[in-house]
């Protein structure tokens, strides 16, 4: 049976990810994996929609039994990608979508190597810092820290399947759509040629 | 420094990954890896260019040196990528172009994670008969064998970077060029990223 493709959208804090992946999912026709988290749920975030909110307890039985394809503590709270809702909606070959930093997304890319993993980059380091500036969630000292980070994702970079610039949004979802697209349409090229009798 | 890019140029036997090269090598600045064999130089084959020609002694000593990306047995005969020459040019910013069948691909993308790999396909299964039978080099039991390795070699296509149909020569070479271009373009980006002040 045909396989669904995962995507995996990538790239430094600020870059724009969550807003590249909500427009997708208003335009594709794709299963949004959404992670587990042990933090707080906070106002204005949705149970099954921003996170999965579940216990410590629960999270690491969860990681006892091998249930994530990545997983990371910060602070004192964990988050993980759960493997089963990604796994099962592939093999039923629907094509998945995952937001995730870039050392999770290297961890998941080891696991499922069939993966498309795309890196969304600013148009600069100062359009970045502006962008977590204006985004008001951080102080001066966690922006600073993030900007750092970046340099350690940006030197991964040529790890990924492609590179997409976020200078105009729409021009990015589309570039990001035209890779969709082509890859779904590569692996039907291969899966026909797998089918074929000569 | 600037780093250069490796391209791994990958697909069955009889899909043209050859040709495609020597007319990527025409048009593009490149250096082209050059494997090491055991086996005999025949007719028409130029030491240093089809192959650098080697003793089975000098071959096993460059192996327990690590001097291989990739190394395999094919019936007697030795055939491997030397280490070396790979690394220094790509070190020193040249772009390097390597030839090689897919389960050598994989093991050098392995070792050099940033390598770009291209997926070479046929049209169709038929049109790969045609051609492994035009080029009247093997028996009907190889050509056979040859068919065959081909499906796991498919089957692994979703590992690369990029697949191109070779259906006309001169479309999939003006392909494999823009993914070079394009490659070499966003890798700039990246280094312009990590050198600039913000």
């Amino acid at each position: 049976m045909k396989q669904g493709v995962l995507f995996i959208i990538s790239g430094p804090s600020g870059t724009g990810k969550g807003t590249i992946c909500n427009e997708l999912l208003k335009q594709e026709k794709m299963f949004l994996s959404v992670s587990n988290t042990t933090r707080e749920r906070r106002v204005g975030e949705i149970d099954g929609v921003t996170y999965n909110y579940v216990s410590v307890e629960e999270f690491e039985r969860q990681i006892d039994k091998g249930g994530f394809l990545e997983y990371a503590k910060y602070g004192s709270n964990y988050y993980g990608t759960p493997r089963e809702p990604v796994e099962s909606r592939l093999q039923r070959g629907e094509n998945v979508l995952l937001e995730i930093e870039p050392q999770g997304a290297l961890k998941v890319k080891q696991q499922i190597s069939d993966a498309v993993m795309i890196f969304i980059i600013p148009p600069s380091m100062k359009e970045l810092k502006k962008r977590l500036e204006e985004r008001g969630r951080e102080t001066k000292e966690q922006i600073d820290e993030r900007m750092e980070a970046s340099k350690w994702e940006f030197s991964k970079a040529a790890q990924y399947n492609f590179i997409c610039v976020n200078d105009k949004l729409d021009e990015c979802v589309e570039r990001v759509r035209a890779i969709i697209h082509d890859t779904v349409k590569e692996r039907g090229l291969i899966e026909n040629l797998l089918k074929e009798n000569y």
